[in-house]
């Protein structure tokens, strides 16, 4: 008999080998339908695989990322299959899955270049063979065999991977007229690719290196529904329409300049308003909290930086040390702010009672990235983190953990951050020897930090073997109103820099002891931030954060002198009031204000003018009647005070 | 007849040759007793020394530059002299005044090295030589006298100096025993030098080049009243308690780390605070007045500041390029915030309608400078600029100045400075081609800085020839409690960057035109600024500004419940207040929270715990007997309100 435990501990036994797809069967149709892969014992395998042996089992659905990568994985064979058969000779590189969909990289035969129609003819011949419901075939074979095989093939790319591959067995996988080399798992069979969509083509260097030759890089993402295709368009669609590179153009909010250098932003006064309303928000939130800023410059030594380690993993491969004429002196751009902030715990001697000591900084700092990788406010070379380092005993972990999540939870309160996880990253216990530090104080750590978790009510996935070499950590994601997950702020323990810059305080006993040190930035930084917000919202700002809250516009010139009455009567009301007095008609003055996505709309002609009113109009939810002034006013005041009730005060 | 004209216009006559002496004699015998020097047609001359032609003079009291500078050059000749008796043989580099005396650079026969107990021998010999009232007499030979002269004297610094010297007339100064290679002026005789100090001895390189010998360098201060020389002593002994390195490591304001680098400070939390505070104050003020605050890069590319023209100054011998490790590209820490503002104004175009833009940033800019020129806050290799770049119409740089200067009033107001003048730098019209820009344009903008200034009331003086080759500009000194001149904000017109980065606006005439750019900076530097009001005040700073405006310090341990509801109740009030609750006797307390300068202490025993009430201490000013804790909330948020009170609301 075989026993299969199930992740709920339920036990099911089988007279003889079983796959998981009869596993699956034997719990409900349903779920025999929606299975794609399967966990066993921890090392995901095709559903229709035998499992011989009493094993720990999940199964995986669409719902889960190793169900959708199996299904992607045997779509990007689907794919080759196809483009096999229509360009015959082609030679195949590595084919993937990403964060949506996978990529094969190929070599066509000749010179052939794929254009856009080609991708359609692709798309056809994919659905074509996928309708053949054709079984995808694990099989075993020796290395020598392989490379007989893609020798044969012609395939020198193939043929590399393999042998660069250990002795022993090596698995094919093939369906239809293909096989490729893989490690699989796959899904049962091609019928269950219902819906396919080529989306682009780009150029790759084999391996990476520019000095290998060019392939061709094709894009594509499947669904077992049309319909999740269809949704999955239609987010795409919104997502082009709220990319914050195109509405941080129209809102004015940042920019870049090739004459000042690639990556490195320009915060425009609206963008440099919106990031500095965030940091004072922050600001506060960490002076409820206990934090005090600090300010550091953005240049140190490049020996701090080989004390703290971060010279191996920024010094070679990033910007390039800054020398100075005369005195042989080395200084990196910082690439971190906590070797600067373990200098500052060192001013002063510390004892138990001091801690924790927490120190944060808008800290700007740089780190090289190939031209290729940047992107907008997402991926660039200089940035700032909301960073904070907390000094604390080890008995704190927990308390300051927990404050950390309190900040966090804040955060996406005050910006509509509905739908997060967090992943807690444990240490391997299988292989100590990876982590410094005493495997007490990780057991305590890791502990503190799931007892954090709990209390706190966070909802956390915990993955073994995924902490630093020198710490535990928290990472925080959110889904955005599209669905998209991205990952934010970040708690982080560190043993490391403690122990290499020797921050010391004298405890209870009298006795030197090392702080343990966290690492936190609930932003991550300011600039990926912002550009996850602006997506999020589509640049419509939480009113408390709108760079400009209200718009006066005069109907007409003759109300400009009116207009700019209103405006100085909020503004010193701390409403952040403009005035819109060009020369242009009232549907012109809208439409454009509408545009810069500013929350309220003023209009003012005759009859507001003598009654010293104005017209409202809300953003995306239209006209709000006729208010007198510090009626107006007091409507904003009460929406921002909803809006932050309880935050920090 | 000889005809002089005086600083009021008004004519003497005299029969024949007559000295800067005898007119101050002819004017009154109380200004024949203060004067020490004559300009002459605007070269400054001894007193002694015969005017035989018509001529526009000027007479120099110690309360001119000029005349302190003839007083102190003499008393270096004086100390030579003394030198020279004393230790024969000694050899003589150059003997300049200085900000405050002099220094005589010395080569001392041997190996000798001065003492302190030498400075005094030396101090007791100049008096007796001073009392011997010997005149100072001006003599003329021709170069190669003056070579034969040193020559026999053996003193190779002497014929280096005339070696380089143009042929022609050569003077020397004679007194006493002592001749020296001099263009003078000096005052009549020594017997007017009454109080001697020699402060101190340094090494110097012989032309500061560290290839030649290393020279002694005495440092001296004299005076023509024994009181002012009492008085100078204890005004440099209030300046050392003053210190704003000692005062700043008291209150823990900021610190170095060599690891981090020289000259690079670090913002410990109270500093960061205060900082904070002030650039909080600047934001709001010029919210007022409305600018825009921007947020930009510390590096930029290497043409950037080359198309700025930045590069020929800060280049070569500055911080040195940073390369990235593929793409061949060159950065530059950025010594100005100038070009990256310009292109700011360039992401969009402008109409006439849109200007002044008036753009400001806390931006921090990096300047190599030589190790041994650091010091403290006030002379660092990275500094935070109170930067802002006005883009305006020729029209407009009138009504800019005036709001400029304003803010500026407002500053000294808000942090009491009282005793400030301006210098205005203007064009030499001599010489038109050494200025950048259309003549009419440098004319309207002197007028227009000439005419804010009148309007605005500021106390000026003009300097001609002074001006930038760029732009005409308005430079702010002010007095500090000690009587010491600082020069702080500046505000500089300039015509070359909307050139070299082609900057435009569209005017009324639908043609492009050049906007004019003012850089303007109130404070300069944070870190200088932050120094200054630190040396100020002696970090008594006003109540608005201090990190910590209260402290309660419980009598024992006993009511530190108390004194913690205390402090929660002021810091809910937006009082900054924190709780001494260490395990100290209260006079111990009180003396460590005087030194960190807390305005207020608030003094909480059994009494006041069960009244609800504290014992407030006014640094300073002493007692102030009981309060409610709303009544000393009140007190406090008055005595801020009287502070600011319109200053930007």
């Amino acid at each position: 008999m075989i026993q299969i435990t199930l992740p709920d501990n339920s036990v099911r036994e089988f007279a003889e080998p079983v796959t998981g797809l009869e596993i699956a069967r034997s719990i409900s149709n349903r779920l025999a339908k929606d299975v794609l892969s399967v966990s066993v014992d921890g090392e995901i395998w095709d559903l229709t695989r035998k499992i011989d042996h009493d094993a720990k089992i999940k199964l995986h659905t669409w719902d889960d990322r190793e169900g959708k990568e199996a299904f992607w994985h045997s779509s990007a064979h689907l794919m080759a299959e196809a483009i096999e058969q229509l360009f015959p000779g082609t030679k195949f590189g590595i084919g993937p899955t990403v964060d949506a969909g996978f990529y094969y990289d190929i070599s066509l035969p000749g010179e052939k270049q794929l254009a856009e129609k080609d991708l359609e003819k692709i798309e056809q011949k994919m659905i074509e063979l996928a309708r053949q419901k054709n079984d995808i075939v694990r099989e075993e074979i020796s290395k020598k065999e392989a490379m007989q095989l893609f020798n044969s093939k012609g395939d020198e790319f193939k043929q590399e991977l393999i042998s660069e591959l250990e002795d022993g067995t090596i698995t094919l996988y093939k369906h239809g007229t293909f096989t490729d080399l893989c490690r699989g798992p796959h899904i049962p069979n091609t019928g269950y690719i219902k819906a396919i969509k080529l989306t682009s083509i780009a150029g790759a260097y084999w391996r990476g290196d520019e000095k290998n030759p060019m392939l061709t890089r094709v894009y594509g993402i499947t669904f077992p529904k049309q319909k999740m295709l269809t949704e999955y368009l239609e987010m795409l669609e919104e997502a082009k329409k709220r990319d914050h590179r195109k509405i941080g153009k129209e809102m004015e909010l940042f920019a870049f300049s090739e004459a000042v250098g690639q990556g490195l932003p320009l915060w425009l006064p609206k963008g440099a308003q919106l990031r500095m309303l965030l940091e004072d928000f922050l600001k506060k939130v960490q002076k409820k909290y206990g934090y005090d800023q600090v300010i550091t410059p953005h240049i140190g030594d490049v020996n701090l930086y080989k004390t703290s380690g971060h010279y191996d993993k920024y010094g070679k491969d990033s910007f390039q040390p800054i020398t100075t004429p005369a005195e042989g002196e080395e200084y990196l751009l910082k690439p971190m702010n906590c070797p600067h902030h373990c200098e500052i715990y060192k001013v002063k001697p510390h004892s138990y009672k001091d801690l924790p000591v927490r120190m944060a900084e808008f800290g700007t700092v740089y780190r090289y990235e190939q031209s290729g990788e940047l992107h907008g406010l997402t991926r660039v070379r200089g940035f700032t983190q909301d960073d904070a380092h907390i000094f604390c005993r080890p008995d704190q972990l927990k308390d300051e953990f927990k404050k950390v999540i309190d900040i966090i939870f804040i955060i996406f309160k005050a910006l509509s951050f509905e739908d997060y996880t967090a992943q807690i990253s444990l240490r391997d216990p299988k292989t100590p020897e990876k982590y410094i530090g005493n495997p007490e104080n990780w057991d305590k750590a890791e502990q503190a930090i799931i007892e954090a978790c709990e209390e706190k009510g966070l909802k956390t996935v915990t993955e073994t073997g995924e902490a630093a070499f020198y710490g535990p950590k928290l990472d925080f994601m959110i889904k955005d109103a599209l669905g998209r997950s991205w990952q934010l702020g970040t708690i982080q323990v560190d043993y490391n820099l403690p122990e290499r810059f020797n921050l010391e305080y004298i405890g209870s006993d009298d006795n030197r002891h090392k702080p343990v040190m966290i690492h936190r930035a609930p932003f991550g930084s300011m600039e990926r931030f912002v550009a996850v917000l602006i997506e999020h919202t589509a640049g419509k700002f939480p009113l408390w954060l709108a760079a400009e809250q209200a718009v006066v516009l005069p109907i007409s010139e003759k109300y400009n002198d009116y207009a700019q009455k209103v405006s100085d009567f909020l503004n010193i009301s701390d409403i952040r009031t403009v005035v819109d007095d060009r020369n242009e008609k009232i549907g012109r003055k809208i439409r454009d204000n509408e545009l810069k996505r500013i929350p309220y709309l003023l209009i003012v002609g005759e009859k507001e003018a003598e009654s010293e009113t104005v017209s409202v109009r809300r953003q995306g939810e239209g006209d709000k009647g006729v208010m007198e002034l510090s009626e107006f006013a007091e409507l904003l005041t009460n929406e921002v005070r909803n809006q932050l009730s309880g935050l920090y005060n």
